[in-house]
């Protein structure tokens, strides 16, 4: 199966024929055959498979003396944001395949294991916490926290991992695993044009850095009544300091040069002759710097506030994440960067798993170009030529790695 | 069964322990069993039970003669809005039960039949048409625009009653059924406070009118991409105007003496990572007349388009339904009022299928006094004294309409 094979195998795969949006979030069906096709590509390769308790899958190629330690760690994520695109996250595990078939093609013996990664709910579209699997592989989220995180229909991550067939009590940092990576380089679809826009017609980029960036939940809660008989001066609507919150955070970001977004809310009761009796809005906010994400989110809470006052609704915030300013390792960057010829080097907006293994081990990051800049949307997108391109590159980046 | 044990043979059918409020939408389970419910206190009765080709339900108390024409209707619905409360229909119900028991108790032999409707999808709530049934019956909705609505789900409305074993290509109006309703009395929960501001301590009072109201859906449309990469100016962020638009309703209803309302929201694709491709939103708006609830919809609607500009958002406006005021049958609601003694009389807010059924038929309605004033939530009320006190008032009613 060449990357062509193995990229149509699982384009259909939780798809959206109408909008062209992917559903796959962590162990829901769509998600649960993405798994069983990385377990199957896995398998066609005699790659040795480890599953962490997290739900985290691992596919290694073991060097010929059958070492297990220092591995050379590359793959991504299955999962997807409701409506996402095709590449985000998968196009780094279908390349990390493509790129040990080539190795293999040309006869390479590494000295150091070679690993295909598949981390857990990456996006958090599922239990609202980005990149679980590696968080709690590194320690980053207290097992407690993660098992008691609830999804849409209030299953908590517990039940879903029990129903899986995990022990939700067996979450937590595997210091044993986490000993085995040398180093990860994930390689990712650009979010973003910088590479389109960089003029040296360059496919593929490595990674600064990532900008800070966290989640944080707003609850307003007033009270429900009948849309038709509650006079306008008797009505707790949550639904207006809501609004008047989404216009703020627009404001605050552009004062602060950063960038906010609410792409979720939920309503409670939600019925169109109902006055709301509670709004949760999650707002999303990165900046530069720390200073900017802290400004912006403080200046939406205080407008969230003035507005819900003569509204008589209460205002909670809760950060949900957040993720300082992550610069990759320089030594891995720059070895990285002679491999493939000096390639160009760009920061990113969005977190990733990387960024949450770099507090633990050397992180790098590819990138792909994308030729909308689109993500999160079925608009994603890049040229078959580039992705082929990448899986020269990270061809090129493991055998120089995993020589030792 | 009393009243007492009907209602709370009803009272826990669709209630969220969590919220207390309900969930029962036309032809899901929990409203499905209280249909069951209705079909049981019907044969309880030896009532006749009809089924009209709309989903709507008839038990009937004919007369000695066998006479089936000239019936005086009662009743209401079974169905609630998300999260509701339990009077809201079912109390109308409930009491016309209690009331043909209360007859049957003394003895009197009705000349006219008395009938108990349980009219379906009175609320809208699943499929978008409030008062969907009585108006399907009544003609005031195309049958063909009524099977092709679908509910949140994406099945038709056709798709439902095909499954419920009703064929969806009969359903319209029912001129036989139509012709052997000789007037339509609705009891109900009042929705407001009216009556406990009255300060004449009444628990029930009659209605004059029900004010002009409607819905009206609005579709704006962004594009999706990714909360962390695309700079502000690039967006083409659908919530933004959307946030405004909730804040235009509010500030439109004030200058208009109307109230306004949105209660129900849906953002595609809803990833909190997701800047969103398309946020629909409904508006619920009425006023005691229709210029003010005219004039505040096209307000917003101007607002929404100002709003939506800038971010090079698209929107469109459809009115889901419109009531224009409904004035209650003169001598029909004299002759009640003269019945029990000269109640309070006041219009309502809400829309009713008596609202609808009034298009047809000389029709009235009685509201029981609540204290919260509340309704469509679960604080929604009546005192168990004036819900007999109610019965009481239905019985006198029916007693004097039947004697012909």
């Amino acid at each position: 199966m060449g990357f062509e094979e193995m990229w149509a195998a699982l384009l259909p795969v939780g798809r959206d024929e109408a909008t062209g949006g992917y559903h796959r979030f962590a162990w829901t069906p769509h998600e649960l055959a993405c798994r069983a096709w990385f377990l199957d590509e896995a398998r066609r390769r005699d790659l040795v498979v480890e599953h962490d308790a997290n739900g985290n899958m691992f596919a290694w190629w073991l060097p010929a003396d059958g070492s297990r330690g220092d591995g050379v760690l590359t793959g991504s994520h299955l999962d997807s944001v409701p409506g996402g695109g095709a590449f985000d996250g998968p196009l780094g595990i279908v390349s990390a395949f493509a790129a040990i078939d080539r190795l293999r093609e040309r006869g390479a013996a590494p000295a150091r294991p070679i690993g295909v990664a598949a981390f857990a709910e990456e996006e958090g579209a599922r239990f609202g916490v980005a990149c679980l699997g590696s968080r709690l592989l590194t320690g980053a989220i207290d097992p407690a926290r993660a098992r008691a995180l609830t999804d849409g229909d209030g299953h908590t991550f517990a039940e879903v991992l029990h129903n899986a067939g995990l022990d939700p009590d067996a979450i937590g940092p595997d210091e044993d695993l986490l000993g085995r990576i040398g180093c990860f380089v994930e390689l990712h679809v650009e979010q973003g044009r910088a590479l389109w826009s960089d003029g040296r017609g360059a496919p593929v980029g490595v990674a600064s850095a990532i900008v800070p960036h966290g989640r944080w939940r707003f609850d307003f809660r007033g009270e429900g009544d009948h849309a038709g008989t509650t006079a306008l001066p008797d009505r707790r609507d949550p639904m207006l300091p809501f609004a008047g919150m989404v216009l703020a955070a627009r404001e605050a970001a552009e004062r602060n040069g950063a960038v906010a977004t609410v792409g979720k809310v939920r309503v409670v009761p939600g019925g169109v002759n109902a006055i709301a009796s509670s709004v949760t809005a999650w707002l999303d906010a990165r900046g530069p710097e720390d200073e900017a994400v802290r400004r912006t989110v403080a200046e939406v809470d205080e407008a969230a506030r003035v507005a819900a006052r003569p509204h008589r609704v209460s205002v909670d915030l809760a950060e949900e994440s957040y993720t300082e300013i992550v610069d990759f390792n320089l030594a891995l960057r720059d070895r990285i960067a002679a491999t493939l010829g000096g390639p160009p080097v760009l920061p990113t907006g969005a977190g990733h798993d990387a960024g949450v293994l770099s507090a633990r081990v050397p992180t790098a990051m590819l990138f792909v170009r994308n030729p909308t800049g689109v993500s999160h949307a079925p608009a994603e997108s890049a040229e078959p030529a580039d992705c082929l391109a990448g899986v020269d590159a990270l061809t090129a980046v493991l055998d120089d790695l995993a020589r030792g």
